[in-house]
């Protein structure tokens, strides 16, 4: 066991990232060690790179990023006694206080003192990470290492999908990024009829159909709310699933709603948003669900039955491979918009 | 049976109403004709006598007002057998369609094709009003006639109040006009632990207390965010009630909304709302919801077992009474602001 | 246009049906005749069949029998606006009465006054059948008349599979009757990871497979209760759709439902059912749900999307096809339980 | 701070219990000492004290009783940080274990590996109690230490009155033991309409009206069900609270029940219930819940909202307060079933 390990790291309070050797870190009684064998990037990562407003008011350098990820367990803390060393895992990175409002209601995702490994704290890209028992999550080995390293934004998907009814419902998501994209195939795997897709980049919109959209619509060349509406019969869809986080794309999926209608809302829009809120909410008598995390552990134990059951391919998500080591042209292709989830293994590349 | 009756109507495309003696109501074999006993002012009964934009693309004229009343049968088309004349009724002033979509998912109340009794077809402000059976509802003698003539608005509240779980919730009602004072009463009697209340002008806020409210503010002079924030421990309200339509008491509401909580919209805005849907929906996992209307008919249900209860004391909300005749009063009245409900007489004023 | 029509019919208060010559139904002004196309035998046909006591006491001899069925509008009553003669139509067959307690609250399919169009009124078995507008239910040329002739037993399975939350969740289907065994297809469509079902019957049980159960089981010779706690890791499965109505398979499905999970029960036992609440529903925290027919409408929009959606098969479960006239040859084989659904056509085999 | 204390306990596996001195509790670093100043007794402690079937399988004697109880913190482990000495409290006594299938979907109450303080481990029957401070709910001042005593019971009332729609829900208490007897006064503060109550104890009856029942009956000597369903014109009630754990009870609560209704069941029976599955649940359409402890912790956020609101009055139940010292004659009283909820303070009697 090595005392030292290579880490992903914001050294200083500046754009760009750096590989330095850090300590393995030391555990407590209820902590978890996992030695990280797959790790994914997260657009929030992009963000922490490019050091931009949000990340300057969170970010206190120097820390290990990363929060999306599997690897094996190395060490357990002595109250541990839900995995053993050499189990399967991933983990929530989302780390909640146990005593506040929320989650004394069960509403764990929405706590008020939330700290995120990755974030707030050293995360995934590394050697080795630092996880609480009570968050780490045993993987069955039917579930793929590749599929493993990104459950964090399938959680947000699944969270999403699942927050009110979906089999036989007419959906429209809005924005095709990797959660819109998986957000999709999961509305497929649990029933739900014709799936729209909105999405203007053109690399993102060709992944659409292979991920289960029935039909794709470009908004910036055509009237994507028309033909929605058309589509079905004038009446609108049934469930708007919002991740792209752009006001224009918002204020359509109100229009292309139902009266009645879901809108579940993900995307992080940068600015306010003027909404129409006679005409597409009150009016409507629809429903707007804001979608933070992952529910705490019933979003987990649903997407971890739906990849066991086989039901959701994400293959045609994942993009490049590369050792953490090559982590600049990771986030130099992210940055164009053409990648789908690159991967990156912090022990150089799986053989 | 006379074959005339007196009728308040907008009669031509401008400012103004005007009592006319029109011909009583032909009924159809599923229609009810219901001799009018007490009706009362609506704020909308108030933009559609300014002539208002709203008015001008809604309203045809001639037509007579009138969508809260109470009154007994008179006559019953020959298929109608769930009343019969000498009951006591209100109605239902929304009559759908039957055939959308909304219908057929038991979602009558926002129905593609709604019509409303007293907005786009004769209404209640005549001495008789001709209303389908299926839009009839049969009143228990023990409901005062005072009250049985605001159920459309009493049901307002009740159907914004039940849309989420009340018992024990800490609740804001942003807007104290006579549905958000409906609405206080209601949640206290479902249950609701504190209730705050919110509004600017003075003679509304007075009655807050009266109904039920523990904390009223004003915030046109104090930080009520900041004090509803103080009050719930830094947590935040559990349920928004909004009935003011006032894009800042929306966005205060939004603001003194715990995470996790629930914000049910039922006031108007003239405008788009600009909303922080990242701090104040989406990171809180908030749920938003439209309300418009009744449900169809179960707000019926639960507003008549309430009142059967007497669990809601609504006294404090009446206002002068008067014969039809004097309706000009009774609008100059309201148009001040200093008045509550007031119940107008078709029949003049009872004895 | 003829005036009288070949119907299948209970003609008097004893064992078998008889083919009789009857007039072609007269229309009210809100009603539809349609030509029947095509039309299946239910289980409940059969109890009438065999004049069993349930029999004796509800049917009233002569009427028409046949529940089950698709056709063309033929005519339409005056006041009908919804459909028009030539389109492909199936119907709701219960007709509620729309003015009691479970009318009002959106309750339909548990009418106080309840009537069932070929039990208690003359039925589809016929050339032509008499329906209500209202419960006439129009359909996308996209569904096979095959599949539209039994959207009555799959309202049934749709009803109760999403009850309740499906996706991601575990399923014991107890008995593989027609609507045990298109709940798995329709469980399957909707999200759900493994699902389990028990059967004795040999030749009903190799359908199971064939419809998307994972696991099927014969609680008669192996320890069907043991097998599926051991599958889930001996926690039980999520959720119990009861197809069989046997008091054996009740009390073992409830003994592999976890704690916290859905029963829901549709099989008609004919004795009561002693339970063990304790252990089975109060300490796991269960909850049971009686369904009966199917929501109206909501069921029929949600099976028409997943049937327009192409996500269920129902292939496996068709047996013979024969003209109505062979009736008999039908009712036998149906006695044997080795026949699958049979479609009958009133008008001779489709060519 | 003493290192010895009393504490009342289950010495031996036979009837009765006895007063010992034993060490006051170790604390770990995740624990609360709490210094007991009420407890209440409870049925389940009588049957401990009985030494009845159920007792002899999961009693390990030695044990100290008591899970009904308030207090202040004394001493707390290095790792609390929720509370402090001083602070006033009562506490969750059923501990789960956090990693099973309900406790990460957030059903806490119904942990596969649940184990109860005062059952499994020792109690609050003693001067000293020790709480994992997870299970430590803090007490708002304005609580009454009676009322805080019996949080247990309160919370099963609560957990079953809100676990569905109440408000203008008529309701059936069957059995008016102490928790029937909160449910009515819960149930009328979260706005139900009507609450009939059925109870063959005259002394138990005789409390049901002051808790706020509207209609109480003996189903001795009256038709119980009858009265009811003429009560609500035929229809039955929608919400059955069944408390007894009588057959007799249970079976008449659900002819009492209206189709669509709700029964929530917390009553113990001892013996196999024979339902009438097809009348009372399938056709009925009706949802069956079994109830077990409280929600961990929205049931606690629930209830302590509802007091510190005064919404609920339990005043009537209250009987003879006595010392520790005098439990023979508590349990005596308790026996004779005309003691309401009987006080012992560990500390002999508050001054």
């Amino acid at each position: 066991m090595p005392s030292t390990m290579k880490a992903l790291r914001k050294t200083h309070a500046a754009k760009g990232l750096a590989i330095e050797t850090v300590p393995v870190p030391t555990i407590g009684p209820a902590d978890v060690l996992v030695r990280v064998k797959a790790t994914s990037i997260c657009g929030t990562d992009l963000h922490i790179y490019g050091w931009d407003r949000w990340s300057q008011g969170r970010i206190k350098p120097p820390v290990t990023l990363g929060h999306e990820f599997c690897g094996v367990v190395e060490r357990v803390g002595e109250e541990v006694t839900a995995v053993k060393p050499g189990d399967f895992v991933s983990a929530e990175m989302h780390v909640n206080c146990g005593h506040c409002h929320q989650c004394r209601l069960g509403e764990a995702h929405i706590c008020q003192n939330l700290k995120i490994i990755g974030i707030d704290q050293d995360g995934a890209f590394a050697e080795f990470v630092k996880i609480p028992a009570s968050n780490i999550w045993k993987l069955d080995a039917a579930i793929p290492e590749h599929y493993a390293a990104i459950l964090d934004p399938l959680g947000n998907a699944v969270h999403t999908v699942l927050a009110g009814a979906i089999a036989g419902q007419t959906v429209l998501v809005t924005g095709c990024g990797p959660i819109g994209l998986m957000s999709i195939a999961v509305a497929k795997a649990c029933g739900s009829s014709t799936v729209f897709a909105t999405e203007t980049n053109e690399h993102r919109r060709a992944l659409a159909k292979p991920m289960g959209a029935d039909l794709v619509l470009n908004p910036a060349s055509e009237d994507a709310v028309a033909k929605i509406l058309q589509a079905t019969g004038g009446t609108g869809v049934d469930v708007l699933l919002e991740m792209s986080g752009n006001p224009t794309a918002i204020q359509q999926g109100f229009k292309a709603l139902r009266a009645g209608g879901r809108a579940s809302l993900l995307g992080i829009p940068t600015e306010n948003v003027p909404l129409d809120l006679v005409q597409d909410v009150i009016f409507k008598g629809a429903t707007v669900q804001g979608i933070y995390g992952r529910r705490m552990y019933s979003t987990w134990v649903q997407m971890t039955a739906l990849l066991k059951a086989g039901r959701v391919n994400l293959e045609p998500l994942f993009g490049e491979r590369m050792a953490l080591d090559n982590f600049e042209s990771a986030f130099a292709k992210l940055q164009t918009g053409l990648a789908g989830k690159i991967l990156m293994f912090p022990d150089g590349m799986p053989k």
